[in-house]
């Protein structure tokens, strides 16, 4: 079985090195000093270690059972929810007049990336609560939130989201589920959800559901859509439980992977419902939680990546197997250590250099949504916004990857499930579909991202880039083999950029036709900006003489790896976007 | 469940007008005329569809089980075997004196391929068997010929391969199997094999295991390897079956794929063996097997990825979702078919271009087999065997990247069991890793065929593709879109090729670390020929007005798309290579 250790050196490097999140002018973030997230994380990295991931391959090889209408979630995943309840840890950045802890949510981030690493499957309850929360927070009444949040906060009670139909996914304005007013305010409704994670389980004494309806009567589209709490428990105005009510599991399906997660068709049929936020704004308030779900889902790419790496890098250093090309490393052993093949190498690298470079994205990210709740910030707001279609398409692209990548290191092993590496990579693929498929997050990057604030935002981007590339080309670590790729990539952005300006008013599909290299050629040049500020950073720890040598030189190293061997890619995907629309929509559909 | 046809135009395409098969100076290649093959083919597609691709999802969720030490296969899995083999479809190229149909191996693979894409796991009870046959034939005796090869050519019995034990699978210089010789000219075979495909079942008489053991007082490494044939059940030199041979089933390897084939743990408690060639010889005799074996594991992974292509086609013309940008397109329908959004399009056009690169590549490969075995053509032999780690590496990746890029076009749906698109990915997963990891071939070709006769094989094909480029420079169809890339790609190949020259001798490891990328490079650039080769047939065939118009345009419109869209990556992977070992091998073991 794969064992993991939260790779606390380098979430305080990213967190203290990097971020220097004392520094920022962020409320909540003074406090968050090298001690305080050492501790923090360190135990959350024990509960990932001893609790958690030791339940991976459980879940996976278990998964769920519906008994007579109930969910019953694997060995142990009972126990260890309460050792996770108990331990606080569902509500890191809840507010403390719900019983949460107040942290800002960059700290909720970096717990739950360990938690996530550790069992992915399992992790998925409270993270569908930590949404339902965050919706309830953003949209109830003062009674709702006084209700509602304070169980979700300590997952006494658990969330879910419903927003799939078996007719429609993406395009939500085809919905059928009803809601149908009554006289006391409530609402009765009607309709079948499908692909509802952690829909049913035997974990928490209530179900809060979050539910997407059209109110009869309404305007027609997405715009008549409108969002309820359905609990699958009714309960009086003190919480208190009374008779179930009319939500059930129609069916638990079978999937590629995350099997110790429910997902669950949900059948309501007139159950009872109360508004949350707006009639017919529904959407609007989906989308206030979207850029902390994908972002979510981003994490979640990588971490299993993370996971993934250790366990192959591990066995690379074990297996011994053929002899380095230029002199046995191990003569005393039979052969060498898997380890000393460049080409090994080179998969580890590629999964060491994304994983760190994800890391740091993910944080960073974390803390523009902390600028932009904690402080009102509009700019860090609008950065994050262009940024979560890069943090969810491209990290789950690259996470899959990482994770396909270290099953190769294992060989044959890698392909047999005790070994545990299938899970990784089967786990893995759902992010790159869940919560918006990639190529909608290519969509909306490049058809609504690109654009908002009149390009404002994304031409930011690009000065920042080049600020930083101006200011540090007399680096000495930078000015080799950081700064000069770094501008390349960018320019290459912005060339493609250029080509959408000029060609997607008159042809939109041009623009569409290349979304997807646009999200990559971004995802390249963001972790190329991340890789240079932190070597820039590790530069200035060695220069400073703090800390671990070692550490910071390797990790000079692998941005060094990562800017000579990933930002190429960069000229690939320009290439491709400059041919246009017509490569790709030449075929007639009879054609194909 | 997804429904599959076998391409039977595209096969006939490639045979005829890119092959012009009947055209070339092989013995047997006269006779396959466009109308025999078609009536084979299209014989072989009814089979795959009606009989195969129907179990293709029970062997998936049934899979193999393990009862009183005999591997039951799933349902259907018999009788579906039974008419495989009295259709005669499991000797095409067999000996006729052995009872096949004595057919070119050309022909072989091209039934195959809508075998494999129907039921890969199922197929590979007879494709071990193939192998079995071509070890026997090549260095059996007379006798061993005589009493296997018809046995092994009707499926009557069937073959496997046992190559890798628990701590050896690369490096089989580590082995530990002993084969100890007896008094009359028995060996006692006495180890663990693992990995073994098709180990056991229940669907045939008998099952003939080839196994590579050390004997005794041999040479150390892997000169001390022979091969030996082990039959399940020990057997008089008529063929007459008597006791059960002491070999048995350890265990049945739960995988994440192809569960219809019984991957078994073989034990062999000094079963009864006999010597196949010569003793010490083995690893030469697995070699001669290994061009046509690594092009049938290349052939699964495209026919994998052209079966899930299949499957996403049907969907993104069903499945109604948003409307297209420039307009509805099916205006009274509620949403348009997600086949018009230019996201689903690049991602369609990508699996269709590969799919069909990779048929005309593979189908190529075979035809200079067969004139390597045919008519002893020593070029054929040294190009096929330059060829064929390409043929496994890339194709197998870029099939495997083909089934999860269909798994996409399902959305959600994709990551549901039932609805198949997870078992094309999950099945297609194990191509890239047996026989030979990917990393190996690409270690194969840069270490070894780059070298071999001198660097004059490859220096052939450059020139090959130089030559077709400079006759075809005024081509009409050729020079939009065809030549350019090619040239500019080929040139990328060769510099990477000058750069292992320039730095390889003195920094092996320079080689190595690009290995992988010149494999993905060379594919791109023999695809890029494939390509440049059809388009000129198809507009040949336009200009000489035979046949369906149709289906010559969508071809050169298909190819341009792979022409413009995939040749760039050439760049990338030229710039990666070129940046040398020292990313690759910067960090110290430690550091990681």
């Amino acid at each position: 079985m794969p064992s993991y250790n939260a790779p606390i050196d380098d979430m305080q490097f990213v967190l203290h090195d990097l971020l220097k999140i004392t520094e920022r002018d962020v409320p909540g973030y003074a406090e968050l000093d090298r001690d305080f997230t050492a501790a923090i994380l360190e135990e959350a990295g024990k509960v990932a270690r001893d609790v958690l991931a030791p339940l991976n391959m459980v879940g996976d090889s278990q998964g769920c059972r519906l008994e007579n209408g109930v969910v019953r979630t694997p060995d142990g995943f009972r126990e260890a929810f309460d050792t996770v309840r108990e331990g606080g840890w569902t509500a890191i950045d809840a507010g403390e007049e719900f019983g949460g802890q107040g942290l800002p949510y960059v700290m909720h981030t970096a717990v739950n990336e360990p938690f996530v690493s550790a069992n992915m499957a399992f992790n998925m309850y409270q993270g569908l609560t930590h949404g339902a929360y965050t919706a309830i927070l953003a949209h109830g009444s003062e009674a709702q939130k006084a209700l509602y949040l304070p169980r979700l906060a300590s997952c006494e009670w658990t969330g879910t989201m419903n927003l799939t139909e078996p007719h429609c996914g993406t395009d939500l304005g085809l919905m059928r589920t009803k809601a149908e007013p009554q006289d006391d305010g409530s609402y009765k409704i009607t309709g079948q959800k499908i692909f509802i994670s952690s829909g049913d389980h035997d974990m928490a004494d209530n179900i809060v559901h979050l539910v997407l309806a059209k109110i009869p009567g309404g305007p027609e589209g997405t715009k008549g859509i409108s969002l309820f709490i359905v609990p699958k428990v009714l309960h009086d105005e003190e919480g208190k439980l009374g008779a179930r009510n009319a939500v059930s599991v129609g069916k638990l399906e079978e999937k590629m992977g995350i099997h110790g997660n429910s997902t669950c068709v949900m059948n309501y049929d007139g159950a009872t419902g109360w508004l949350l936020g707006e009639a017919h704004k529904g959407m609007r308030a989906m989308f206030t939680m979207m850029n902390e779900a994908r972002m979510g889902v981003g994490l979640q790419g990588f971490a299993q990546g993370e996971a993934a790496y250790q366990a192959a890098l591990a066995y690379a250093k074990d297996r011994l197997q053929g002899r380095a090309v230029t002199g046995p490393a191990n003569p005393e052993g039979p052969a060498d250590p898997l380890i000393v093949h460049p080409d090994i190498r080179r998969n580890l690298m590629d999964m060491k250099s994304f994983a760190e470079g994800a890391r740091a994205l993910t944080y960073w990210g974390a803390t523009l949504i902390d600028a932009s709740h904690r402080s009102g910030d509009a700019d860090s707001e609008a950065l994050v916004s262009l940024l979560t279609p890069v943090i969810k398409g491209f990290l789950t692209d690259k996470g899959f990857e990482m994770a396909t990548a270290a099953q190769q290191v294992y060989g044959g092993h890698g392909y047999i499930e005790e070994w545990g590496m299938s899970q990784f990579a089967r786990d893995a693929r759902i992010t790159m579909i869940y919560e918006g498929a990639n190529g909608i997050q290519a969509l909306d990057l490049v058809g609504r991202k690109l654009a908002a604030n009149g390009g404002k935002t994304v031409m930011g981007f690009f000065e920042m880039v080049k600020t930083f590339c101006a200011e540090n080309k007399e680096n000495e670590t930078l000015s080799s083999g950081f700064i000069e790729p770094l501008k390349a990539a960018s320019k290459d952005l912005q060339a493609a950029g250029m080509f959408f300006m000029q060609n997607g008013m008159k042809t939109p599909n041009a623009a569409l036709a290349g979304s997807y290299d646009f999200m990559h050629m971004m995802g390249h040049v963001t972790l190329g900006l991340m890789w240079a500020q932190m070597a820039k950073a590790a530069a200035e720890a060695l220069e400073a003489g703090t800390g671990n040598r070692d550490f910071y030189e390797a990790k000079i190293a692998t941005g060094r790896y990562y800017m000579a061997r990933h930002l190429p890619a960069t000229k690939m995907h320009l290439a491709r976007i400059e041919s246009g629309a017509e490569p790709v929509m030449a075929l007639a559909e009879e054609a194909f």
